[in-house]
Parts: structure tokens; sequence; C-alpha cells
């Protein structure tokens, strides 16, 4: 049995996280030599880098230890990245787990298959910067921030046992879209539905400002979680290689925290029938941005702990080949002698951290929707249509008719089809729609004063 | 010398409030006998009565206080109806005020000018159910909801004696905008701007569903207003006359003590020139929608207290009088002979309520960009234009040369020119308005990590 709690295993896992990071940066910089077998010419750096490096350390890490609880607890987790960009992390991370070479077999599990990989990365006819439809294990398009949790959530409706590790990246928190969907837990029933485990990367910057939820005090921020109804576990580091050690081991009995309270929240409402509202956990986790990369750019100005690691932070490309050491010593601080074969392919015992099949994160049939998709039981509209003999022959709303549609095809499909509205659902007057269906609310009702509401629903009218 | 703590002083502004709500339960239904000084027959009624009664005793309250607090200390406060509908509150107070005949003649203070104001409202030819351009005081137009308090900041940026009283609706506060927007307070400097007193009317129900604010338990709703900065203030009432008396002395007190905090917050920041985030008041009143109103439908449901209230709450008009007693016996709740001279005109001691001239909120002059608009002082766009005198001359970018334009007119305006942008200021180039006005920011700033960042800065870039 493997001890998923011992130095060594967690010494593993930082391997894993080396590789991760490796691979990431080498497909913001490199279009060859891969591995830095010789040394580093102009022809092996790209003509112009265009990427983002600022979350991805810190992503790498979480996916990581993702990785870790999956295998620990044989966990059905998807992941969604709700930071803007830094696609990377999705692909480096469902090339190391296999997937990615098992999707697109060109870019194999060798040192061709890595110098495809680096060099494919946000180039002319290559692969996006951020997390794309062809991208594994993507069911969240990257680029437009704010709707990482309402994605997580909707995908766990109705999947009991489904686990949504939903990144945020701290910018994104400051977003609308994302500031009022941490309510999404209100709508979330223990019973019936599955997880989210929102995970705040908060590294401190957006784009060339500090965050704000970065630089609330350290009373406020759990305040802000915990009087939504989360609560927070935080896990924080200065950066420095000498506490990566410590912050593995802090990271990892936080994530065991975490889905120990998941399981806790699931079974006592599962056993008892009780979808009383639950203080599901969530995870903070501070890091610097830019955490692994360069500290300081050619002015001496901080790059990683500052807004500047956000994009490419060091000035190296093919036309600029001066400062390729800030690059090479980079990717060597990695260790790539320790992560690969001489072939190119990952060595095996970092390839374990990942899970396997359809366990692999990327490979989770609810971020595939071609492995697995269900068609509706869908009802004939004609059977629901208003028959008219002459104009003025009847009186009748549109809505209302098609509300009885939709509700013939929810009665058809217990658990794969909902209505969403903004609280319009009965002005609309789809009124047979929540006689029949009742709209989900895990808050406290109230009779007489609300009306067609139930822990279990299949309309979300918020 | 007024003593605004009285009983007797808080009796007139029940008095007030009563004259308000019943203001704007005429609007809704009445077209004529605004007195109901004979019998109510179907030609008094509207044909069909449109608008919204939910928010409106709640915001009547509200605004009754408001000009309490402003008569006492002498402010300078504006009002923004963050609440999507319920367009008779800004018409009923500033009818009240005196401000809307001054600006309407044709709506005089007598049975005829209130015969007009009851039939105008939501009619063909009348004016919007919703705070609309024309409505006096109305900065923000109701209608989309979220951005109550973004509009009530920009308004007092560069305003350091204004206070904007922004009333919030617990459905707005669903809303990704607002939900947002409540970290507004991180970019408010104490000693340059004004403040804004974010008032939650949290009273219980959206549309057709409950709010999710009103559902969190006790605990956890000052901690989400805590976590973001605010120090909560809560006010609340079961709605019962047997609790007006008191609720309006508890009113009163909470109101002094927030004016308290604001003026102790302006004059320790302003009297130490220190800028450090501070913890601004915020008002919580939780009472029940369609307070004042009726209890009950025909049906026996509740209609106070639920979502029953938001529209119009019973089925009285001009085609269906079979209880106009419901609607009689409402607006006689409210006891016009004790608010109405028998021409008509308010009670001079209602009317003395409301402060007088600018200090009117419907006659800010914030919210009235006619009164004293003031121009920009412009430099000739001409002289920051690019000469080029052959294609290929030069290599510049356009918005770097356009941000010279704009720091010249920040220079030139010291405090009316400010540049908002979604923290792309520096990646679009704006350099030279960012070393010139830097970017204002309230919680800490960390050099060398953060660039271009003060307390009092010209943009806001967040």
């Amino acid at each position: 049995m493997t001890n998923f709690d011992s130095d060594e295993y967690l010494q593993k896992v930082n391997r894993y996280w080396n590789a991760a990071n490796y691979l990431s940066v080498g497909q913001l910089f490199l279009r060859d030599n891969p591995l830095l077998k010789r040394d580093l010419v102009a022809d092996d750096v790209k003509i112009k880098p265009i990427g983002h490096w600022g979350t991805i350390a810190s992503q790498n890490f979480m996916y990581a230890h993702l990785n870790r609880i999956i295998k620990k607890y044989d966990l059905n987790m998807f992941y969604i990245e709700g930071s803007g960009h830094g696609g990377q992390v999705m692909v480096s991370n469902s090339y190391l787990d296999g997937s990615y070479s098992e999707i697109y077999p060109k870019i194999a599990q060798n040192e061709t298959g890595l110098q495809r990989l680096f060099k494919q990365f946000s180039f002319p006819g290559g692969v996006a910067s951020h997390a794309a439809p062809e991208t594994p294990g993507s069911m969240h398009e990257g680029g437009e921030l704010g709707y990482s949790i309402a994605h997580g959530t909707g995908a766990i409706l109705d999947n009991p046992d489904v686990i949504a590790a939903v990144e945020i990246g701290d910018g994104e928190a400051e977003t609308g879209p994302l500031a009022a969907s941490w309510f999404s837990n209100k709508f979330i029933n223990p019973i019936h539905d599955g997880a989210i485990l929102p995970m705040l990367n908060l590294n401190g910057f957006k784009i060339s400002n500090p965050t704000i939820l970065s630089r609330m005090s350290d009373a406020d921020l759990p305040k802000y979680f915990e009087g939504m109804g989360w609560k927070p576990h935080f896990v924080e580091t200065d950066g420095n290689p000498a506490d990566y050690a410590r912050v593995h081991k802090a990271m990892a009995k936080t994530m065991d925290e975490i889905v120990s309270e998941i399981k806790h929240i699931q079974k006592h409402a599962r056993e008892n029938n009780d979808d009383t509202l639950p203080q599901w956990p969530m995870l903070v986790l501070r890091s610097p941005k830019g955490w692994t990369g360069p500290k300081f750019d050619l002015d001496g100005n901080p790059i990683a702990g500052s807004f500047r690691a956000h994009q490419v932070p060091i000035p190296v490309s093919a036309g600029q080949m001066d400062h390729k050491d800030l690059l090479v010593n980079w990717l060597k601080s990695y260790h790539p002698e320790e992560l690969f074969n001489n072939n190119g392919s990952i060595k095996a015992e970092i390839k374990a951290i990942a899970p396997e099949g359809n366990h692999r994160m990327a490979m989770n049939p609810i971020v595939n929707g071609g492995i697995d998709p269900k068609k509706l039981a869908m009802p004939d509209p004609a059977d629901f249509a208003l028959k008219i003999n002459k104009p003025g022959d009847k009186e009748a709303q549109d809505t209302e008719v098609l509300s009885n549609f939709y509700t013939e095809i929810m009665k058809r499909n217990g658990n794969s089809f909902r209505a969403f509205g903004p609280d319009e659902t009965k002005s609309n007057k789809f009124f047979s729609m929540l006689d029949y269906g009742k709209r989900q609310w895990e808050e406290p009702i109230k009779s007489p004063n609300d009306e067609n509401m139930a822990p279990e629903g299949r309309v979300i009218d918020s």
C-alpha cells in the first residue's frame, strides 16, 4: 500500500510539481532542445514568447496535490482553471498523466514529443495560451474572468459523487460574476448533488495592480468567506525553496482535512436525509505570483512576488539571447535530469503521482462531453402545441404552453434536465415547471411566505 | 432649537413617513379623489395599475430618517435608489419637500396637484414607474440592478463634503456588479473624497423568491460585511404598528451613530493627514417586504412579509372594484386627515421634516447635472498630435500619445478628471497618466512590488 503521507511520497509530489513547472516554462520559451542537452541557441527559443507565467506554479502545486488526494481517496474529480491565462497548466499536467499523448499521439512521451509540446504552445498553428476547447480536461474556457465557480457548480448538480476542483484567480475574485457566485453554495443539495472545492489562488497581483483580496487583513479575509457560508482553509508560503518541504506537508494535511469534511457532509446528509445547508470547505493558497520563477528583473525590481511575474517575466527570445542564462538557470532549477529519462519520457515514479484512466482530471467524462454524452428523452413538441381552429379561437399564454413542454422533459429526464432563471420563472409564467419541479434552495424555507421551493428541485431561480 | 431626538420629533418623522407612503400608494392606484374626500368609484382608480410596492415603505422610512440627519447635522447628502422599481419613493419625497412642484409647477401643492401627481405615475404620457431622468434627485436609473454603489462612489470622489446615501435592494445585492462593488471602499480616500453610506434594504424577497442575504444566519451576515471592511449597523422590525415608535427611535439612534462615525473618520484623516483605509459604517434595515401594506391576499396568503408584495399587491382597478375596501382601508391607515390640509397642501409640521433649498436630496447639485456643471479646462488636441512627414517616418504607439493628452487634462483639472480602467491602464500603455496621476488605492501599498500606486491618485484601475 502506498503511504501518501510519508515524506518520501511528498518528495515525489514535489518532483511531479517540478516536472509540471519545467514543462510550463518550456512551453513558454522553447522551440527545441527541450531537455537542454546542449547549449541553448537562438533557434531553440521562440521568436516572440507569448503567454503567462504568474499563476502557473501555484496552479501546478494545486494540481499535484489534487492528484494526491484523488489517488489516496479514489476521488471522482475534475479541474477548472479560473485564472484567465496560464494554459500551460492543463497541458503540462495532462502530458504528465499521459492523456495528452493518448489524445494527440504526435505529442508522444519522448524527446520529440516534448519538443513538439513546447513548440506548439501559443505558436501559429499550435495551441492556445489559455485553457481552450482542444485542451484535455478543459470544460471552462480561459480568458474571460468570473465564471469558474458557476461552471463548477453547474457540472456537479445531479452528480453526487463528483467534486469540481475550481481554481479561482484573485483577480477573477474581484469580478462581479465571481463575487456573486460564492453564493452558489446556497443551491447545492448535499444529498443529490456533488461538491465544489473552490481554491483561491491568492498570489497577490492582477495584471499590473495588487489584488484587493490579497491586501485584506488577516482578520477580514476569513470573515468574508465565512460570512458567505464557506469554511476557508489557509495554506501559505513565502515561496522560498527552504519552505517547500513544509508547505507540501501543510498542503497535504489541509487537502486531507478538506476531503474529510466533504465526505463527512455528504455522509451525514445522505444517511440522515438531511439537506440542511452545510458549511462546505474551501482552500486559500497564498503564494508569491510567479512562484519558483526569476526573482529580479535586469533593473533589480522584484519579479516573483510582484505584478511583473504576470506575463513573460524575462526578456529572452530568439532575437534577444543576451540574458539566456536567466532562462537556462530557471529551467535547470527544476532539475530536469531528475524528471525525465534520457529518451525524454517522464520518470516512472513521477508519472505514478498522477491518477490513472478516467480518474485523471483531464479524462474525467464530465469535462469530455464527447466520451459519454446522453441524449434527453424528448416528448413530441406537437403534443403540446395549442390547436387553433380560427383566429381569436383561444386565449392562452405562450410561456405557459412552453412550460408544459419543459415540464414533460423534466419528468422524463429525472437527473439530466434543469431550468435556470434570474428569478423570473414565475413572472414569465412557467407555472407548471415550478409546480412540478420546485426551486432548489438550501437556505431556510418559510411557508406560507415562500412558494414552490424545496431543498431538491429542478429549477434554480436566483 | 429643534430637538431632533425627542419623541415628539420622531412622531412627526412618523407622520412624514405616513405621508410618503400615502403618496406612493396613491400614485400606484388612483386617478382622482386623491384625498378620499368622497367614496371611491371606478373612475377614481387606474384602469391598469402598474408599478411596484415591495420596497416602498422601507425606502420611505430611510428617506425620512436621512432627512432628519441632514437637518440635524447640516449634511450635504443625496439619495440613490438601488432597488429596481418603486419610483414613487423619489417622486413622493420630492413632492413632500416641495422640489417636485418647483420643477413641475402643474403638480402643485394642492388637491389638483395631488390628483395630477397620482394620475401621471406609470400612466401613458406620464412618468416612469422607476427612478428615471425626469425624477427629481435621480442620478441613477432604476430597472437594471447592480450599479448603485458604483454610482454613489463615483459621485463622491473629489467631493469631500458629500455623502451618497445608497439604498441597495437585497435582490440587487445578489447581482455580480453589486456583490463586487462592496469593494469600492478600498478606493475612497477619506481626506479628499466624500463618503458613501450603503443602506441594505433587507426585506427578504426578490420577484418571487426569497433573497439569499435575508436567509443568511445572524452570525454570517455581519461577517460578510465586516470581511469586506464595512461596519454594519442593524435596524430590524417585525413591521407591526406596535413597533413603530421603537423602530423610529432605533433608526434615529443608529443614523446618529453612523453620522458620528463618518465624521470621526473624516476628521481624523484630515487633521492627521492619515489616509489609512477606514472601516466605513453601513446600514442594514430588516423589515417585511410590503411593510405597512395589506397583510393577506383574498386567499389568505401573506402579502406583507412575502414575495406577493413585490408588485401591485391587491387586485383593485377601475374594472375590478369588488375589493375596493382593501385599498381604501390601506390608504386610510396612513390617516390622510393628519397629513394634508383641506386644500390638499401638506401640513406645515410634516413639510418641516424635509430639509430646505439644496439640502433637499432631490435638489443636491450632484444629482442635477444641469444646475452647476463645470466645463473641463481642455488643452488643444493638436498640440499632442504626432507629426508625420512621410509614411514610416516615426515609430510610436497610439495609446502613449493619447495618454499624454489625457495627462494634460488631468493636470489642468485637479479635482474633476479621473481615469478608470480594468487594470489594463499599464498594459494599454497609458504610461504618462500612471506616472503623473498614480492609481488610487487605500489598502496597503508595498514598494517595490507595487508601482504607481498612492492613497490619492487620479486613476482607479481595479
